[in-house]
């Protein structure tokens, strides 16, 4: 198998495996425990916890781990909005209509549960949301923005730090979904001026089942889980050691490389996208060149069915999606394809195709020569 | 090191271990993807629901995993309660006084947030609930009791059908946290009569960070993370496919050999509390030995600070613990132990030892030994 869908999950780096194992069998104590075992397992948590917080320039009191990007998205959202609104505080909410599902989803429940206030911020034909429609959305009232830092079907980078700049500005909290950001970007708080941020591991060859949140340390958020003292109080239930430790070796990582991968994924990318041009009458890129994250090319194939052009690949040997794959069970178009101006005929004649560090120029070329006869038999069909 | 601590962690199986293996470097595609690589992917995760609902017997959809045991617990009763109260309805909760803290939590956010009564139903001196006291605290607007199955500390059996019988009767959903039981007892459902039952995989020889919540089919219950379609649309987040597939095998395997397993720590067990009767004078069992998990000892060793002997018996290389693991790090005494009228100086000269598959007669009679001359040791200081 090619796998180009690195944006859905990537594997376990053999190198964030290692690190791993010996916390299943051999390390196994409750790092709440009193004993030396126990303190074993509490070392590597503080440890991994202080690394992440070190490549994120703050401190590790301002980092919770958490079981995936939407949790922590879900905490960053309701654990700063729940407690005014369950005061009977009014607070406005401010989000991007591209949002990834998990920010898109907790506004949802906030809106439905508490009639809070969401203003859904459009997005520019490449995806942009507009430093100036973000400043007229804000009211009074606003309590929290939040702005994706890259989206996860066409790549768009949003220009984050003039978005937090007019958050400060104004005295509003933002939030920032990093997780398609953080392979790529580095992601130092300072320079990007969020108050709140989500990452996982999942992303950057780490294992699934595993995030974090900073959340900036003056600000009063309410505790995910309930229940015993874990995460400063925060979040509630025994530390998953392994995966914790193997998220802290992927971020190591990541921060060590992503330079490098960027330069390698974004010359197989253009490579793909050049001879793709070439190969394939009438295809259209999803979102501009600019401003994209580098592993990623969205790209509409007039005339064909995304779906059955995936399964025809996969056939074939090439894993990738049709826009994205957390909502691919889903039969409505990608609400990001509709958000830069796509019909609905569009968003269904378009593919994701994600690189990673595991691919290569041949396996870029034999998938342009599959995907070129693919299409062209489907659109004779 | 000698260790007897495993209510509050247990190594991984290495049978479980070796299933999860492929789906951190080989199979770790996102179950959502439409591609093979992801349907893979999906089948494990369907597969293990499926063997999951089998020894539970209930129906696969009747089963949501997520995070933890903490996390199940707080997402059953926040799950069934915040919906009404969130509608302005009045809604009871029942709770006993010795639940793990993840149900107090929950139970205690409940409370604050929306003003929700609580029952805090006491214990007898052996930690059970008289199904007698749970009748006369049922009020009209009761909608959830949630009592444990099995208590992490002191070990005690509830008397789970017949408090499952008054709900029935009365028309009110029950919960049960089963944390503690399911390496020891069948958790058939049909037999207990819950509504709703928690279970986690780092009590049975499965890895940290994975739990699931049986909820029966014709009960509302709201998502706990929102977004994206997982678990039917009830907890949003990438499945954590390789915790999900060493779930299974740890259930599967606790299904198999939990006969056996009882047979082997109980004798282990009963042997340890015999001899030490013998060997070390003023101790108390904490609890009763009818009604008990298999695999605990909770005692009161008259005249000795928990924590100190916990520390010296592991420099000595025996891991147990004071008390609740999950509450170490505080300095409040065991709330079980209060509750089942212990006062604060018993409580604190507690401790509690739990058996595991890989203890065994020659470690029981070194524990003997060293706890004997340490007990003594600090006694006469």
């Amino acid at each position: 198998m090619i796998y180009f869908d690195h944006a859905s999950a990537t594997p376990v780096d053999p190198e964030v495996l290692e690190v791993m194992l010996p916390f299943f069998s051999e390390h196994y104590a409750n790092p709440s425990s009193l004993h030396l075992a126990g303190q074993k397992s509490r070392a590597a948590v503080d440890k991994a916890r202080m690394k992440i917080a070190e490549y994120l320039g703050v401190q590790p009191t301002e980092v919770y781990f958490c079981a995936s990007g939407t949790e922590s998205c879900n905490w960053a959202l309701v654990g700063v909005m729940e407690p005014l609104l369950l005061r009977g505080q009014q607070a406005h909410l401010i989000v991007s209509e591209i949002e990834h599902s998990a920010v898109l989803g907790a506004a949802k429940f906030l809106e439905e549960s508490y009639a809070t206030p969401v203003t859904y911020l459009p997005v520019d034909k490449n995806g942009r949301v507009s430093p100036e429609d973000l400043r007229n959305a804000l009211r009074p009232d606003t309590a929290l923005v939040s702005i994706m830092t890259v989206n996860n079907e066409i790549g768009t980078v949003q220009p984050i730090r003039e978005l937090s700049d007019i958050c400060k500005e104004n005295g509003v909290l933002m939030h920032t979904d990093a997780c398609q950001a953080i392979g790529f970007i580095p992601l130092d708080i300072q320079e990007l001026g969020v108050d709140l941020l989500t990452i996982n591991a999942s992303k950057i060859y780490g294992p699934k089942g595993i995030g974090a949140l900073y959340v900036r340390e003056s600000i009063s958020i309410s505790s995910w889980t309930k229940g015993g003292p874990q995460e400063f109080k925060k979040r509630a239930g025994t530390e998953n050691v392994s995966a914790i430790v193997g998220f802290e070796k992927a971020v190591e990582l990541a921060n060590r490389h992503y330079k490098d991968l960027n330069i390698y994924v974004t010359e197989l990318r253009d490579t793909m996208w050049k001879r793709l041009q070439e190969s394939i009458s009438e295809i259209v890129l999803n979102g501009e060149m600019e401003h994209r994250a580098p592993n990623n090319l969205n790209i509409w194939i007039k005339g064909v069915d995304g779906e059955t052009l995936v399964k025809r690949m996969d056939l074939a040997g090439f894993a990738f999606s049709t826009g994205s794959a957390c909502t691919s069970g889903e039969v409505t178009p990608s609400h990001v394809l509709m958000g830069i101006g796509r019909d609905i005929d569009a968003a269904k004649s378009s593919i994701r195709i994600t690189l990673g560090k595991g691919n290569n120029a041949k396996e870029v070329q034999q998938f342009i020569e599959t995907l070129t006869k693919v299409v062209d038999e489907l659109r004779k069909a």
